[in-house]
């Protein structure tokens, strides 16, 4: 397995060096919008402590951030309108994983809507991301 | 959301009213092998405690199957040689959820084999699942 590498996007996104869409954080977690976003909705919970993905990741960091996860996953349902929510996690480019920092997927999933593949439908317009990371913290608990 | 329904096929395994190939449990979860694997070594963390999925679980049922999903994810790599690791858990039909009592996917990956549709190989062999559990078991750290 590959070292840990704080140059991917996330760690800089964690660091405040690339803009991104801020839902809240929390000390363990930064909970973000998905800039490819695959349904509307489609945010992520990333872990503040460095690690490659779930291979190398402390429990403690996985703990925190799935009840995150599932915090993220009701809002987004609620907010939205949603009929089912799909958590992703992926490890290593054979598992899906594109960055490579710790990452869980909260893809909010509408009845007759075929999930797109990410960054199918290119990156997002920032201003509907900042409405949808508002409407979420409306419903968050 | 629906009520949790104790008639579902999970909930009857936790029972042993019908079989299920085990790799191990915990006071917490039990982790068997998906017996309609997307891909060799796929495996299920299923919390013992009753809950439907994400939406209604509790923060320490999400924490301790998160610890097995992670140990499981190292665990199914090495003895399987995957190139990655896929972890996936659904809420709801529209969100992919088809037995509803809480479980992840945790589902080895291979570089170059694309996954394969939930059920679309059919049934696993019971004797090649139970060597399968096996090779876990002795890569659990």
């Amino acid at each position: 397995m590959m070292p840990y590498d704080d140059t991917n996007i996330f760690a800089k996104i964690l660091r405040g060096e690339i803009p991104s869409t801020k839902i809240y954080e929390t000390d363990a977690v930064l909970a973000i919008m998905d800039i490819m976003p695959q349904s509307e909705g489609h945010c992520l919970v990333i872990p503040k402590s460095a690690s490659r993905n779930l291979l190398d990741a402390e429990d403690a960091a996985l703990q925190s951030a799935m009840v995150e996860v599932a915090r993220l996953a009701r809002a987004t349902k609620s907010a939205f309108g949603a009929d089912g929510v799909s958590v992703m996690q992926f490890n290593e480019a054979a598992g899906g994983q594109t960055v490579y920092h710790l990452h869980f997927h909260v893809i909010p999933r509408y009845e007759g809507l075929v999930l797109k593949g990410h960054g199918a439908s290119g990156m997002a317009d920032p201003s509907a991301l900042a409405e949808q990371a508002e409407r979420i913290r409306q419903h968050l608990a």
